[in-house]
């Protein structure tokens, strides 16, 4: 059935009962704002939105649920990224009126999928009809307590750099079916001081740059040492975007121990020692790295 | 110029500065995640999402800082809607890459400005291209006092009835220009036990049935009370959407004090009895009103 035969009351009634809700949660969808406890003891609070849009983010011929599951991890990887939870999740579902209730559902379960794996609760959203292109945004509050949160500022020169995983070639499916590394980064700041950190979401080129500025310092790259995907070359590794992995940087004093402790925990995925921050020179970064995927271009 | 000649860091490097931030905002825009302090005290958080879309919501010649400024308060008459306040709020941006600029800045100084009226800060967001027609989502939090926070459900049979201003007709100006009723549904909260209430975003045809679905009540409406715009009729009253303003039930026994300490308070807005909940008829409502604005229709 097209959704402009089911109309927005119709729709949500199915899609309501299958999404995921955890503790916490006084009011979800159906209200006019959802309504939610605040976490309890010294942690602050954790805001991020992000969106997908079709014939950018992901093709027409999608699948659905991938779909879901895209728009859902990519704002939990800013969670990585600054080592918090995330907690509650509301939806914006805008959707040609002649696109079928069943890609609404498959989207939906997607989104449901990837909510449920990190114990986020959907608490709310909104439908809309659009004459252009689908697109779901997602948008997200979590917490983080107050000594674990990790900013891109706070690198140090001298510090290492370490990336999670491997680089380049996400298109080709890593980019519909990645995996936010909260685990990780969750792990990393209950065992280490993280100075800095971000998530690897428009490319090396264009995030380790971010970094920087944030930090004011400069940073020096042994290209040759970046963990490839197979088939990807250094470019690929720099510039292609959408890995989804972390960037941190952390004392070199800790690099032995983080090494060794990181392959006990997680002896499948790579961390590897990339370069370093430097002094800054002149206020810019010391090497330049191709561009990241650079929206509008 | 074109957004597509500026890229997305020289856009928001634009941005960033003019933004409103208030108290409690730790990292804002810029950061992976906004992060802020909690609401102190016996406080709920709240939350809420909305977007406005081009062709659907706005036109293409609107002003863009009207655009701005309705994509702004959509999602804050929803904190009117359950007496909340609101306090930060994110801003996801999707524009065709031929934009100008220039058009983004005036959304923007909508936003602002909108914000600015309710001291809320706006602390990060997105912004990506799209071939379609511009959309801007907004999501913000907030909180409510736990003794204070008003639901659709709540109203019982034999409450009164009542809206804030004048209802139809709001195309033409009002959709774009309105002021979410925060102010009014906080001092009633403040003053009255309020047993439930909504904003009227899709009409009242649509919104008073939800009222009443959530309260598990009948409604019973006098057509001839609803206070009309100028040179609306009852239907566009009921139909048009839009309006946000309130409609909330209230014990009877409190209409008199309400009439006149409102008189005193808010002596521009009129407060309008329009009937009164009812027991239901078989579970259903009972009265039929034409429907409101229906999504996907």
């Amino acid at each position: 059935m097209k959704l402009r035969e089911l109309g927005e009351d119709r729709l949500l009634a199915r899609l309501l009962p299958s999404l995921p809700i955890h503790k916490g949660v006084i009011a979800g969808a159906g209200e006019d704002c959802a309504v939610v406890e605040k976490p309890r003891g010294n942690k602050l609070l954790l805001l991020k939105t992000d969106c997908v849009v079709e014939k950018i983010h992901f093709a027409l011929k999608t699948n659905p649920v991938w779909i879901g599951w895209k728009a859902m991890m990519r704002p939990l990887s800013d969670f990585a990224a600054v080592s918090g939870l995330p907690q509650f999740a509301l939806i914006t579902l805008i959707v040609p009126a002649q696109r079928s209730s069943d890609w609404v559902k498959r989207v939906y379960r997607g989104l449901n999928r990837a909510a449920a794996r990190f114990d986020v609760s959907i608490v709310g959203g909104e439908t809309s009809s659009t004459r252009g292109p689908a697109i779901i945004s997602v948008s997200v509050s979590g917490f983080v307590e107050r000594n674990r949160f990790v900013a891109r500022k706070g690198g140090k020169a001298g510090d290492d750099l370490f990336v999670t995983g491997r680089l380049g070639g996400s298109l080709r499916q890593k980019h519909l079916r990645f995996v936010p590394r909260i685990k990780e980064s969750r792990w990393l700041t209950q065992n280490f001081s993280v100075h800095a950190m971000i998530d690897l979401s428009d490319g090396l080129g264009a995030d380790l740059p971010r970094l920087a500025r944030a930090s004011k310092v400069g940073f020096n790259i042994d290209n040759d040492s970046l963990p490839l995907n197979p088939g990807v070359d250094i470019d690929n590794a720099i510039s292609d975007g959408e890995d989804y992995e972390l960037l941190f940087a952390i004392s070199p004093r800790d690099r032995n121990r983080l090494q060794k402790e990181w392959r006990n925990k997680f002896p499948k995925l790579p961390l590897t020692h990339i370069g370093c921050l430097t002094q800054p020179l002149n206020g810019s970064t010391s090497q330049l790295l191709p561009g990241g995927y650079v929206h509008f271009k």
